[in-house]
C-alpha cells in the first residue's frame, strides 16, 4: 500500500489504520477498556469437565470459554482431543452459560467443523506459518486467535496476520504465547515486551497466554498480572477442574478456586492502568 | 518398540532398525556408500532456468533436481511459485536429463498435485509440525525429505518423522537446514552436530542444507565440506544459471560454475571419510 | 543445605533461610513493602549532569541514584567512563539530595575505587561469571546488585550469587536485565518470568533493569509496570536530562519529565500488589 | 582502518592486514597450512595423568598441551584447579615431550603465574568480555587463545581481539567453542559456519574446540573433521588417560586410544582440504 511503505506488513500496520481496532465475539470486546479474560481446559475431556469449567468462567465475569476439540501434538501417540464430540460438548456449555466459545483448528477438515459450532477460532503457534491455513481462516471470516509461533519474530508474527486481513478478514487477535530461549527453568520465555511492540506497529488487539509461556502453575499469577500491566488487552488461561488428572498441561493448568482468586487478585491491576475486568456473574447464574 | 522403549519416538529408532535404511529415488539411494547431491533453483521460473540448471547437476554427476513450485513465503506479497506450471517445466527436465525430481509440498492440495509428478516431496521447515499435513505424506507412501523446523529441537524432529512412519511410509530422509539463534551472521545457524546425532539415535538417512542454513553464498563451500566431514548422507543445495535475477533467495544460490567447482571439491572431502559421490556424466550427456 | 541439598546453590536458597532477606542501602529496604526505583544516567558525563538527575530522583521519591564511572564497552574505541573523577560527582549529588549511590564496578581497580565511594556496587551482566571479581565483592561486603549474564540461566546467576555469598556477604540483589533471543525487536529478551522464579528459588530480593533488557524508551513505562506486577523488588532505571546528546545509551534513556510521569503511574500499580514506592519528595528539597 | 571503516573493529580487520596472520608457539605454526591439534585434559590433576597425556600428545604429532590450572567453575564448591602445582606439572610435561603448553587464565594473579610458566594463555568463554583481562593479555604480549562468549555474536568476539591487539599483542588464535541456543541434545551449539565467516573478516587463524560444543565424547570424531573441512587452522581436544575419573568434563573427553584413532582419521580429512597434520613423532619418542 503505497510507495512509501516501509513496513512489509501493510493492512495490519498502524499507518493503514490510526485506531485501535475492536474485535468482538459473543458479548466480549478485544482492544477496548475492558480485559478479556479467556479460560478453559486444554482439551475438553468430558462433559462435566468442561460444564464445571464453564461454570467458573461465568462466575467470575469472563466472557470467552477455550476448550481443545483437534489437539496438535508433538507425539503421535499423545491424546489428539474428541473432535467433533468436543465441539458438541463445548456447544452445550456455551448455551447453558452464556458464554461464547473458541477452539483451536490445525486443518482444512477441522476449519469447517468448527466454523458453525464455535464463536472464534485459533491459529496455534506450530501453526502460525501454515501459509494455507492462515488464507483459509481468512476467508472464512470468523474472528481468530492468531497465536505468534515459537521462535516467530515479531515482524514475521505481523506478517501471518497480514495473510488473514489480505483474505478480508480484520477480525484477528494476536496472542504472545512464549518463544523458545535457552532459559531450561520455564517451559518458553513469555516476552512480554511483544505487547507493547504491537501496540506500537499495529492497531490490532493483542492478549497473552502465560499458561503455555511458562508451563508452570506457580508462575500463571505473576506472569498474569504483568501482562495487564504491560497493556495487554486480554489472557488465555488454562484452567481444570482437577488438573492432577487433566489428559494434557495439567502442571500449568489453574484448578477452579486458583482461577476465581487470580481474577480476584488481577482487578486492581487493570484499574491501575486505567482498564477494568468484567463484572463477577454471581447474580445472573444465581438466577438460572 | 516395546514396553521398555524410554524414547517417545519408537518406529524411526535405531531401536527399532538395527541397520540403517536406505531411501531409494529415481537412481539415487540415500544412507549408502555414496553421497547424494540434490541441486537447483529455490523457485522453478521458466523452462530455460530449469533446464539449464537440470543440465548442471546432472554435469556434475547428481541424480536429483529440486525446484519448488508452491512456495512459502513469509509476506503474502511474495512470489508464490508457479504451482502446476512449475511440476510441467519440472518434469520436462526431469525427463530430457534423466533426473528424479524433489519438490516442496505446502498442503493437501500441492501433495496431490505434486504426488504423480515428481519422485520426491520436501516437508519445509515451517511445517515440520503440520501434524495433517504429515499424515497425508505418510499416507502418500511417497519419499520425503523432512526438514527441521527453524526452532525445533532433534527430538521433536524425530517425533514429526514418527508421524510420517506411524503411517506406513518409511521412506524419510531427513535433512537438517539451521536453526535460529542469536547470531545476526548467517541466516540461521547450521547445527552439524546433529547429523552424528541423528545417525546414534535413527537409522533414517541425513542431509544437510548449507544454502538455507547460512543464506551467504561464500559459506555453500566450506559448509558443505563440513557437512559430508559430519557424516551426511547428501546436501540440498540452491543453483541459478543467474542468481543475481533470481525470484528468491539469489543471495545464497551458486551459478552453475561456482556449482561445477563445489562438486569437484567435494570429491576428495567424500572419499577422506570413506564415502563418494555419483561420478560425473559428461560422457552420457555429451551423446545426447 | 546438608546432604539432602538437591540444589546446586545453597546460601542463596530458600530452604537456607526461610524468611526473605531484605538489603538495606542508604535509607532504601530491598526485599519489603516499598518498591525501589533506582535511577540515573547509563555513564557519569559533567557535574551538571549528574546533579540534574539526582534532584530528579530526590523529587520522584526515589533513594538511590546510580551512575557509571567505569565503563564496560564492547568496543576499545568506545567512551569508557570518567573514573574517579565520575566517583567524586556521584559523591557530590549524594551529598546534596542525600541519596544513596550505586556504580558499577568491573575489576579489583574500580572495586577499590568505588568501595568507599558508593553505597553499593554493581556487577554487570558481562561479568556474571568473573569469578575473581565475584569473591572480591564478597570479602568486600559491600551491598551488590548482581545483574544476570546475557545468556545466563537462572541456575548460573543462582550460582554466581552463592560465590559472593559463600565469602560472607549476604547483602545482594539479583537484577534481570533481558537475555539474548533471536528477536530483533528489542536489545534483549526481557524474562520477567525470572522474578517469580526467583522469588520461589531464594531469599534474595530481586530487582529489573527495562532499559537495558529493551533498549527502546517506549518500552520503559510498560514494562516497568509490568516488573512491578510480577513482584519485583524494585527497577533500575536510566534517566538523562538530554537523552539525545547522551554519551552511551540515550535511545532507551527518558528524559527527566518521562521520569516523572513514570513515577506518578507506577504508584497505583505498586499499589495493586501490596506494594508502595517511596513518597515524593518535594517538601524536603524545597526547604533548601 | 580510518574514515571509511565501516567495521567496528580496525585493527583485526582483513581491511587492515590483506594476508592472513599466522602465530608460532613453540614449533607449531598457527595459519598456515599444518593444522593444529592442541591437546590435553580439562584439567591438570596430577603428574602421572599430565605426563600421559602429553606422551600421547607428541606421538600424535602434535605440538601443543593443554591443561587447566586455574579452572573457572559455575560452582564455588567445583574443583578449582592446581594453580601453581598445575603450572609446574605442565612445564615438566612440556620438557620432557618438547611441546608447548596453553593454559587458561582467569584474572590478574593467574596471569602472571602463567606468564614465565606457560608459552600460550587462553581466555576463556565467560571472560571474553571481560576487558580488563583482555587489555592485560595484550599488555602481555602473550600467544593468546581467544575464545569465543557462548552468547557472543563474531562482531562482540572481534571486538573483544580489538581490544588486545589495541595494546600491541598481535598473537591471538581465536577458537569457536559452541554458542547457546534451545537445543538440549548437545551441551551448546557448535557454530562451524563462524569459521568461514572469521576468515573473511579477519587475518587471525580460527581454531574449533568440539569437546567443549558438544559435551559429548561420542561427537568429538565426527565435529573434528567437520571443524578441518570447513577451514579450521586447528583443534582444541580434551583427551584424559582415564576419562572416568577426571574431575572435570570426564564425559567429553577422549581416552588416549580414541584420540590417536582421531588423528589418523583426520589425516585425510586435512589433505582433502589442502592442509596436513604434523607427523607422528613415533621415532623421536622412541629415541629417548
Amino acid at each position: 500500500m503505497g510507495v512509501t511503505a516501509k513496513k512489509p506488513y501493510q493492512l495490519v500496520s498502524k499507518e493503514n489504520l490510526k485506531v485501535y481496532s475492536t474485535v468482538k465475539v459473543g458479548q466480549a470486546i478485544f482492544g477496548g477498556e475492558e480485559v478479556q479474560i479467556i479460560a478453559g481446559p486444554c482439551a475438553v475431556e468430558s462433559r462435566e469437565q468442561i460444564l464445571s469449567s464453564a461454570a467458573a468462567v461465568a462466575i467470575a465475569g469472563g466472557k470467552l470459554l477455550r476448550g481443545g476439540a483437534f489437539k496438535p501434538r508433538s507425539s503421535p501417540y499423545s491424546f489428539q482431543g474428541l473432535a467433533e464430540k468436543g465441539l458438541e460438548l463445548l456447544n452445550e456449555a456455551s448455551k447453558r452459560y452464556s458464554l461464547a466459545v473458541v477452539t483451536e483448528i490445525i486443518d482444512e477438515y477441522s476449519l469447517a467443523a468448527a466454523k458453525d459450532a464455535v464463536d472464534m477460532v485459533q491459529i496455534g503457534a506450530r501453526n502460525m506459518q501454515n501459509f494455507n491455513l492462515l488464507k483459509l481462516v481468512g476467508k472464512s471470516g470468523k474472528p481468530v486467535i492468531l497465536k505468534r509461533g515459537l521462535s516467530s519474530t515479531i515482524e514475521e508474527w505481523l506478517l501471518a496476520a497480514e495473510y488473514i486481513m489480505a483474505e478480508g478478514n480484520c477480525q484477528i487477535v494476536l496472542c504472545e504465547r512464549g518463544i523458545r530461549t535457552f532459559e531450561p527453568a520455564t517451559r518458553n520465555t513469555l516476552d512480554l515486551s511483544a505487547v507493547p511492540i504491537v501496540k506500537e506497529l499495529t492497531h490490532l488487539p493483542v492478549i497473552v497466554d502465560p499458561s503455555h509461556a511458562t508451563g508452570i502453575r506457580n508462575l500463571i499469577n505473576p506472569m498474569s498480572k504483568a501482562a495487564i500491566a504491560s497493556g495487554a488487552d486480554g489472557l488465555l488461561i488454562e484452567i481444570h477442574p482437577n488438573p492432577e488428572k487433566a489428559l494434557c498441561d495439567g502442571a500449568q493448568s489453574l484448578n477452579l478456586s486458583q482461577y476465581e482468586q487470580l481474577i480476584k487478585e488481577l482487578r486492581p491491576v487493570a484499574n491501575a492502568v486505567e482498564k477494568r475486568l468484567g463484572k463477577p456473574g454471581m447474580t445472573k447464574l444465581g438466577g438460572n
